[in-house]
């Protein structure tokens, strides 16, 4: 706000509310409202629930995933098929296969992928902790869910080599038509690689 | 989540910020996720600032308002015009105008609007207060700033009867094309109030 028309307390809940992904300064300035508003509702438990988090949150030391508790409760899971091992950049990335629900697998989040343009090396991700998982055997496949981008394939590409001399199978999530989608708004590099990879009907 | 895949903590985070105006499920997972992953700069602060604001927040006896002091941020301003109250239907209407910033008045926050549907009348509004205030001399002019429904206009005329015995000045906001507007697109009613409403130039 341009004036101070009202105490520190909201003008700093809004300005934090702000940083949020997905509100900008005016949807954090509805969302402060909403919250003075609804007290005992939503501020209150939404302070507690931030302290309980900000209390309990941790980096898996297994996986690199982020939950509040390590090992985390995906590697707690022991109806999870410990022999797939889903390789991932990111806990969001996680979060979303999850959704699919799909493979009921173990994860291993990177923590980012290969960039020297962002000075992001090996070191940098959480790779050596992978070959650790892997040299300690059980793992029969590895699916490298990284994004289809010129630095997840670079990723991908590095921990395949750096796979190479174990005796696991090592795949990739599949490029092609996304469901749904039309062939017209598709960029020539997806067509090639559904046509490629088309299968007998 | 379909699945249990992070803590209860997280989980609960995630609910609780879905329900933030402008926040969906799929936004609040994702502004959970920056959460925790930005403990320190975003989690933490955020926690305190929601602490703070749940023991500071209060309504202000004055006028309305709802804000971490009583009296308010805005009654307390002391180079504002007294003799001027603007009277809002919500507390969002005050910082929307104090946006604009071309009006340095008092406020009276009514907090809702006559709706006789809704089962919400005089007695519901902060109108007795108003009252109060004005009885308590000092004010010349009430600029009904009220939204342009018909339950906002019925308060309006509700607040003129009530006011009608008192020597000041009660005006409403004009009605009119809106800056940037283009006539195609206006309703009838607001073009035939803006051609009524027609200034010489």
């Amino acid at each position: 706000m341009s004036r101070h028309i009202a105490g520190p307390e909201i003008e700093r809940l809004i300005q934090l509310l702000a940083r949020l992904p997905g509100l900008g300064p005016r949807s954090a300035r509805r969302a402060a409202l909403h919250l003075v508003k609804k007290k005992e509702a939503l501020l209150e438990p939404l302070g507690k629930a931030f302290a309980d988090a900000a209390q309990n949150v941790r980096v898996c030391a297994t996986c690199g995933n982020i939950d509040t508790s390590d090992p985390c409760t995906v590697c707690c899971d022991a109806t999870r098929d410990s022999g797939t091992l889903i390789v991932v950049e990111d806990v969001s990335d996680l979060w979303a296969l999850e959704r699919v629900g799909s493979v009921r697998a173990a994860y291993h989040v990177l923590g980012g992928r290969l960039s020297p343009l962002d000075g992001v090396g090996p070191e940098d991700l959480n790779i050596k902790q992978l070959l650790t998982r892997i040299e300690a055997g059980g793992v029969k496949e590895v699916i490298l869910a990284l994004n289809a981008t010129v630095e997840g394939q670079t990723t991908a590409h590095y921990i395949t080599d750096m796979l190479s001399g174990f005796d696991v199978r090592i795949t990739r999530l599949a490029h092609g038509v996304p469901v749904g989608g039309e062939l017209d708004y598709l960029d020539e590099g997806t067509l090639a690689a559904a046509l490629q990879a088309r299968t007998a009907l």
